[in-house]
């Protein structure tokens, strides 16, 4: 049969009816009025996901690693300085792209499964007397490790250090599904993707810019042309683009901020804490552990799951593929082989995460781990039973 | 959010993707030769669903009840004596409308959860000696009750008393899910829709005749129009409709027969048959009964389950409803407050069965029977895992 | 290549995307909650489209034909005498299901091509002293040759006979393309489909009843289950079928109810009335006539051409489907190759009947008729340049 | 009513249903072997498309400006000398990309309107005796203009110059739908994007690289991230990406292809020939010249057409939009105001092109130019009658 069960990778998440249907649009003009209408209300309700009033949105149609491009190529020069933490695969790889874009990057080595750590963050800062570092680089959300870090920390380093270089978050795997105060935590550029708490296919690249990451874009040396911010900043202004926009994307962002807003931020934030909680008590239930160090630390979007020593984690993904038709998320790089990941962003419901832990129950069982069936679901089942669940509100 | 969980009610099933996106056509002419090329596979392909030669499929915009309604009208006159189980809400409303259009029913009185009795269809055939019963009918799948009839018992029965009626089969419920030999059992009407074992959505009535039936067309006087087989017949001589077809589900139907005989009936059975296996575990397990009397009886589309005395069945339903978004299936008729069913047919998977058996533990959990969390979807998960899985064989 | 130019068959309707989408729903619990408030809408709205308050809507999963076999098995008896006027394919057929239910038909013979005559219909009503005539039968818009018969007027002709007759109206190819006043006419039964103004698939038979045409549910006798009015009301109590419901096409009818009365029935009339008279421009360019004797009768939904003496008007059709992958509509029946018909209703631009007609320009050329390429498309660009034409309001 | 009318924008193009649909995927885990069968089949095909054996295809999700991007940063170092013709405004945005990202740009200046001028290319290859010349960038078609440059003249330039410099060509609006052959021409990289020749959604920028432009990615400078070859091609050899790829694109893709080989290339090239051939004889006939100065440089892609001296050529597209609600493409840069453009590339057939057509000569006598209605249409259906027409092969 064909492929019919939920996804439970960290992203591309599962596509509510309503965004497959508003992203499979036909051609439409994209030099018409009509695409204005798809484009303002998107980019106004990206804002508003963001709690931002000041920061102007724009969205290139790439992925999230693009958005990484678009932030640090608009807003820095060659050998800039700048400062990023290094705690999982995907902070690791925004440092990369920072050093290939010529960037001198300070690097903060942090244990994976570790946040980023704002007191090292102040050290550093308070260290660059001359303010030579440009930017700070954090990843709200390390996908890779399960880890979320605290923004509103690292913003208080930054000021205690009395240190002027920007804020660059990576909330790829947290925006729109974990709470992000883009203004409050005085983020300069935010980035994002459309395949994650957005819940569309992946193809966008979404970003979002303070006043002050504005300001540098006349000042920023390093190349760019697909990804140039003035250049889609002026076409804006005309309800276009500098290319061709992928139009029906746009439009299944507009509905997805549409019905993430209608369904309250704070729900959608509760949501998946609820379903996130549930995942972990079935963990518990397993007598394994996350990742993730530290309570504070555990991210509503992604599990990532330690086995036993001389398991191998990958297994697990493999094995509930081939034998249960269900996708979960391997181990990547400092943890591959040691966590296999479940991923509770999107669009899911308490019942499907159910059938998720079912399924690594089995998987783990068949692969010789001493876990009990049933333990796991039991213990989420606890927790969705006691814990408010809001039923469905209609066919989409 | 949206409607996102599976249906477990027992019909319509949940569609697979490439299903929908058959049905989903834009409109072409269906007096063209296209048409035919959507026709006649169609036609084709359910013939092979049904394990039969002989047979003339004659496949009308309705549904099941239509089906039933072309059966009797097409091939009986006013008064004619049919002969019919009543062990369910849908045996007894396809003996409502023999009533209604004038026939004369003979009906054997059988206990909701018991089957068609064969012993009693050859005591009264045989004592009809002057053939007066034109007619036998069985409900091969009660879905109220989760009740597999044995047809081919009653063709023993119908032959063992040397009885020249027809027999007519609503395999409404049971036909491409589980096993169906219209020529091996000597079935001259199959009665059956779009919405069940084809996984389409309800909209065709899909009616089986075998060369004895269409030769009562000719004698029949019930009035028929609409369901007129003989104004069928001959429209499709030209592969064309005497009236517009529909031709999205037609479309439908002809690749879901194509997906059904791709992956062999026999493993189609037994697909149904293993995830119906680990919803009765489950239901053993919570020390519940099924309304089905003997395992011989029971269905691998639906399992009805009894409720303990005193428990208020229907509300397993309503809540699961309002507080998972899950839906189950109400009792009816005679059973109405006593089970409530688990429908397990058509595109489903074994971890989905376990979502459903889940959400049933919480919801009798919540409502304060003695019901283990955990315990259902263990029992469910230990049979699945070592009974043999394939895997899904790609994006739909 | 594929599919991809529109049809000018007359009906099915090219489809609006947004129906399309509307209409192709994953599964829902029909008897859940959500179910009525995709039913309730969608009866409401058909009301108003029908211009009606005091019908009662009832929805069954067939066609227009099971409209027509709802509306005389609901309410008459057989033996009961009907009155019905003969003017085309469809009014033929009704009449035939007339006879075949065993009802008595007074047949009025009309010229293909003339409307319904009410002046006959009074002569005959008048001299019905006894009363025995039950119902009128009278086909709104002759699909087959183009005719749309004046209503209002057989409702005159039936006050002036003071003749108690029910009136029954088949608007399968008039209603909500063209106007339809239910109240204001006196019309007991509406029949019409999904396939045609409601720019659905095929797969609706859409009734409307008077109060007097449900208090006859009670005296009626003919034999129905499948379309028994009094189930469906009952049901319909409940937000409920007695029957599976196709729940898609329900979805499908609500959402055209909404975007016809928000586009305002007068306006989609006037939108087919300009629509036609570009079409019928441009058959006078050709120096061709229309079946439809006489401009009063012209049909704003499709439009019978006759083409000259000795020329096989089918031809046109298939070398057109052939050649041009353009779907016109066959003549039927008296007028089978005398006429080919360009349906012009439900979503359609002008432009794209100006597609139309420049394709049956080359094709009549093509097949050897003086026909002058250009000719009839500029009569058609003449016209829809000076009559006022909104532009799209929209993607889908 | 909502948008039903074809566009004829130059890209993105009308989709065939077929490829709608197979763009509009659930989401799959794009790191399971499921996403090889979609990528493989893809890339093998967009390189059959390219007439190459030699060509490696990368394809990221982004659009025709990225794959220009991608075929600069990887190949070349800042301050390297390229050679381009700037005859439109696509050449002229390339050229421009060229500088911001710090290359030295030698322009050749050529009227909008002409080709690229092989000659001067050989000129000044010739002339560059120490070969600081690395690449050579040519635009096939320039949408703007209409105009199709000779790339095999160009290889001849390149090579009597006996010249190193790599070829680039920017096929985005000639590839999938005029004659293209990268290995005959010696190409070294090719652009183009998924929403014109290949009919899906923007979102796909796809590139080729022969082995000399491979070879280059060693020694390029340019920094690079989001477009580097060097991740792209290593995440290939594991069928997957560097990051989140667009899989539904993807899987387009693959059936793009799919459905273009299995017309044949010729045929498809053939088709589009055919089209434009009525469109242009459209223009003759309303005595209106095209942008494009000779026979031999007209597109079969897009037709850029002058209008009169002191006529604002924009108007035709606001008030083709507006009254009719059809897209045309405005003049851009040098020609803004002096010509619109009909697009007629990708999912169009001979009747859609009339209803462009017919559009056109109302637009154009609705503002006052000389313009005969059905002048146009007739010169169209003229020779759209006489050429071979196939007509469509079945629903898609």
């Amino acid at each position: 049969m064909h492929q019919q069960n939920p996804v439970f990778i960290p992203g591309p998440t599962n596509m509510p009816e309503v965004l497959r249907k508003a992203s499979d649009m036909p051609t439409i003009d994209h030099r018409s009025p009509m695409f204005g209408e798809i484009l303002r209300p998107g980019l106004a309700g990206v804002k508003k996901v963001l709690k931002s009033e000041a920061a102007s949105i724009f969205v290139f149609p790439a992925t999230g690693t693009g958005g990484w491009e678009t932030a640090i190529t608009n807003t820095l020069s060659p050998g800039d300085r700048v400062l990023a933490a290094r705690n999982g695969m995907f902070s690791h790889r925004w440092i990369d792209m920072c050093q290939r874009h010529g960037l001198n990057v300070e690097i903060i080595l942090a244990s994976w499964g570790s946040g980023a750590p704002a007191d090292r963050y102040e050290e550093i800062l308070a260290a660059d007397k001359a303010h030579e570092i440009k930017a700070v680089l954090v990843t709200h959300n390390e996908t890779a490790t399960g880890v979320r870090s605290d923004i509103a920390a690292v913003r208080r380093a930054i000021d205690a250090a009395r240190h002027p270089a920007m804020l660059f978050v990576d909330g790829v795997s947290s925006i729109a599904s974990m709470d992000f105060r883009m203004d409050e935590w005085g983020v300069d550029i935010a980035v994002t993707g459309s395949q994650k708490g957005f819940m569309l296919p992946a193809g966008l690249a979404i970003t979002a810019f303070s006043p002050k990451a504005l300001a540098a874009l006349e000042t920023a040396k390093l190349p760019r042309t697909f990804f140039d911010v003035r250049d889609m900043s002026k076409s804006y202004e005309n309800n276009a683009y500098p290319y061709t926009p992928a139009v029906g994307l746009l439009n299944g962002l507009k509905v997805s901020t549409e019905i993430l807003l209608a369904e309250g931020l704070e729900n959608v934030f509760a949501r998946h804490k609820r379903i996130a909680s549930g995942v972990r008590a079935a963990v518990r239930a397993w007598g394994l552990e996350l990742c993730a160090t530290s309570e504070d630390l555990y991210s509503d979007t992604v599990s990532a799951i330690r086995t036993p020593e001389g398991f191998d984690a990958t297994s697990v993904v493999t094995h509930a593929a081939k034998k249960y038709d269900v996708a979960f998320g391997v181990g990547l790089g400092e943890v591959a082989g040691k966590v296999f990941r479940i991923g509770h962003l999107g669009s899911l419901t308490d019942v499907m995460a159910l059938l998720g832990i079912a399924t690594a129950e089995m998987v783990m069982a068949d692969l010789g781990l001493a876990i009990k069936l049933g333990s796991g679901v039991a213990a989420a089942q606890e927790f969705y039973r006691s814990s408010h669940v809001p039923a469905g509100q209609g066919a989409a």
